[in-house]
């Protein structure tokens, strides 16, 4: 059993090559004592040693063999065969890597976090939406999510007006200036949020002016962010 | 005709290693009956058995000989062909299986549910959006979907409220409180709904003050999620 | 000219086994004509039979000889090399499968039909959007489409009173009940319509009550759905 | 120098089967050059004539060959390294037509094209959104585009009036009568435009009636289609 | 050690063939060490060299042997092995080509810019939203993204106003002129943003006219285009 042999083996019909040593990296395991000498292996009529497995999904096997990390397609969608093959050859390292991974994939052990930020502007039909106009910004969210933002942003003392909030894990926060919502849209789709869904809507007011009446209006923008964080 | 003999199987020109017993895993099938020796084979000129038929669905049909599980990719397309080969075969729990996942994939036995939040504040031009502002929740859909959302978020009497409505399956809830709204996205993602999609209305009237004419505004926000159930 | 002779053929260096009877079930093809052994073929160096075209689209065809079926993968995106293929194997059935799949494919014979949902509520800050207030429901679209609708959603009468409105493809109808659109929602995306988008207004007034100006609201909701129909 | 004779070209250790008249069909590509036997070639250990090329692509490299057409699946992405090949071996018409399938599939020479479609409804509490309400429908877009409707949706002047707009590229049109919005939905979505935003507002007024103020609605829904055309 | 000379590599049981002058095209790297003779090479029963490594990546690695370029398809997703590989074969250039592949996929080096485009339209019932309405127009965004938009679009003099705003990177222009919006929408969407949101608001109020009161009317429409810049 010379550990740098090179051995091809037939998996299912796919033909493979490899060492010896790749073979038995987890000595314990249903491969590993294939190939350890320890039981009779079956071999196929050119001799090959033969696996009757699918033929594919060992080619993840055999790299997770080579180098000890799972390396999968981005978008792979195959879980339910790979699981199936770990399952058979019981390298106890790949199943937990595979169980891993589909939970990366399928998002299970992340959460949703939202934040949502309300623009409200003020004025009248002459300086609307942005000569002289009263602009605030509202920040709903996750205190944790809030507290994390950007002083330049969201004003230096919002970290300590937040903390001072207890008893919810959900908070609101006021900002003041202009453009203070679309800096922090750049920076939210720059930090791994994506927006989830935008709403703009007006309500007015015919005010009394001196002598003719004066169209008040108030706008709301309201963006909605989302992003995974691990729970 | 010995159980564990390894067998070349040509497939429309795709080589497949097995045994023997794997492919009279369901002997009254019809791959059963090719490879059970009751029957005259093909044989191609290496010698190898033949059968006149796709070569790549094959392997699908061969795993699942292997392991009795269907296992297809998560974005697996080829229905119409498996379907096809699987009618060939003859092996009633693999045709089985494949209805199964065609019928998932198309979830032609899942039917849509809806939940809409609609959370509506009001207040005055200084007051709005969140400070002081007076909010309520209205949540619509299914008395079953409502009913089974947890305590802290809806109340710990809406289950109650919920169950003595009776004559319709689809009913309301309303909830007092902030970021209620909020709260429920953030539970509804994590539990498999997916938010369809968000509106933001708003509707205003000037009140006469002391003195001076108030603007009223009621804004309105309406999100609606969708979900899968089985029928 | 034994029919059931199994034959490799090399077409464009892709091997594919099958029996001379399906190569030759289309006499009259160009594949039927190369088989039939009136027109001498071309071998290579192996002796297997050659043909100087794609080797991997050739995969359908066979498949197709085989079964009479064309089974493409429902994301199959290579129409215009299969077309080319079919057009040289001079298969008349295959070629009027593939075009019938593309049109499908492409929705070529399909039109999209579309059914609005408005529902109109209406009441007071106090009452809106549940309690007490005034609801209808307003469905627009193709007299066809309408009709078609399930009498315990749209009312017995419903059918009647549509098909009486003549001149017009496209008709309005009201339907009077709460939770009519939630449960439009529900049946309709249960079959076969998707959403297209959906829309949210509220437009208000203060009307002059006994002491107090009260705010009347109005609110519509529009929800779009699509499907497609074979024209 | 036999024209059909059959050859195995190895491109990159993939075996193709082809004649050396499909090789030569461009004389003065590099392809044809090595294929004309006026420069030696290289063989593999099998006599194989050899290319140290990607193995892959030369699929339709050499499909091209065969039938003229570049045939590329729908979704093909790997334009980079096509592109490359191509590069190598010099078919000129292949590059032409690799460049145009690049341009066509990144959109490249294409624009955008925008058409708005606004209906404007206006009525009563009582009356809306259908009943008696007056409905007009307002198009805006480049002239070239709205002068293309069809005259039984626009109307049979609408052309004229359009055409005598001189000074602008982008036009206006107003349309009256009732649904004309959905049948231009229905027009629009089976003609290659689709839809990407739509939207509804609703405003309002409190009116002095008789004895009762009565609230007076505008709803504005403003859908934007949008197409790509040939620049 | 000739370089001309065809070698077949036997990668993970994929067969390729090429020179040896391509394999020691980086003489420096782990496979230009193999290559150029100076260690003792594995070689399989066949009499190929011998690699224990993924057959499939070595695809890229060797077509950038060849080339000098890393060619992957526009959706390539296999980067966690490509990476691995490429640290295994200790190729500097492809190291840095596969980064900056990555990083261009996972727009790790870019950063979302936001263009607003606001449009204000007022009247009255009878002139809303196309006749005699004032129409203007407000873009909020990067400095650097409003200078460059062309001047027949947003007025010769745009360029100056806005560098003479110093002290934000966020500004705000407005224009006048009807259909500025959409002629603003074919031009970006033909310059790489693409519209992320669109909203339409109302709001009104009734002003007292001579006799009658008059429904006064402002819409605005929103839309929100990003696009991808590099840092």
């Amino acid at each position: 059993m010379e550990e740098s042999e090179i051995l091809r083996v037939n998996v299912g019909g796919c033909l493979y090559c490899t060492t010896r040593s790749t073979l038995v990296k987890y000595p314990d395991s249903m491969l590993g004592v294939m190939f350890k000498g320890d039981i009779p292996s079956s071999k196929d009529l050119d001799g090959h040693y033969f696996i009757d497995r699918d033929g594919q999904m060992f080619r993840y096997v055999l790299n997770f063999c080579r180098s000890g990390k799972l390396c999968l397609p981005q978008q792979f969608s195959d879980f339910d065969l790979l699981e199936n093959e770990a399952d058979f050859y019981q390298i106890q390292p790949l199943i937990t890597s595979i169980t891993a991974a589909r939970q990366h994939a399928m998002k299970e052990n992340l959460e949703v976090h939202y934040i949502e930020v309300v623009e409200v502007r003020a004025g009248t039909t002459a300086t609307m939406p942005s000569k002289n106009s009263r602009v605030k910004t509202i920040l709903l969210g996750r205190k944790e999510d809030l507290v994390a933002l950007p002083p330049h942003l969201v004003g230096g003392e919002a970290s300590e007006r937040l903390e001072s909030k207890t008893g919810s894990q959900y908070v609101e926060l006021e900002i003041y200036g202009s453009n203070v919502r679309i800096q922090l849209a750049d920076f939210l789709s720059n930090n791994g949020w994506i927006i989830e869904n935008s709403n703009l809507s007006s309500s007015s007011s015919s005010a009394k002016g001196q002598e003719i009446s004066i169209l008040c209006i108030e706008q709301s923008y309201r963006d909605r962010w989302k992003t995974y964080k691990l729970k």
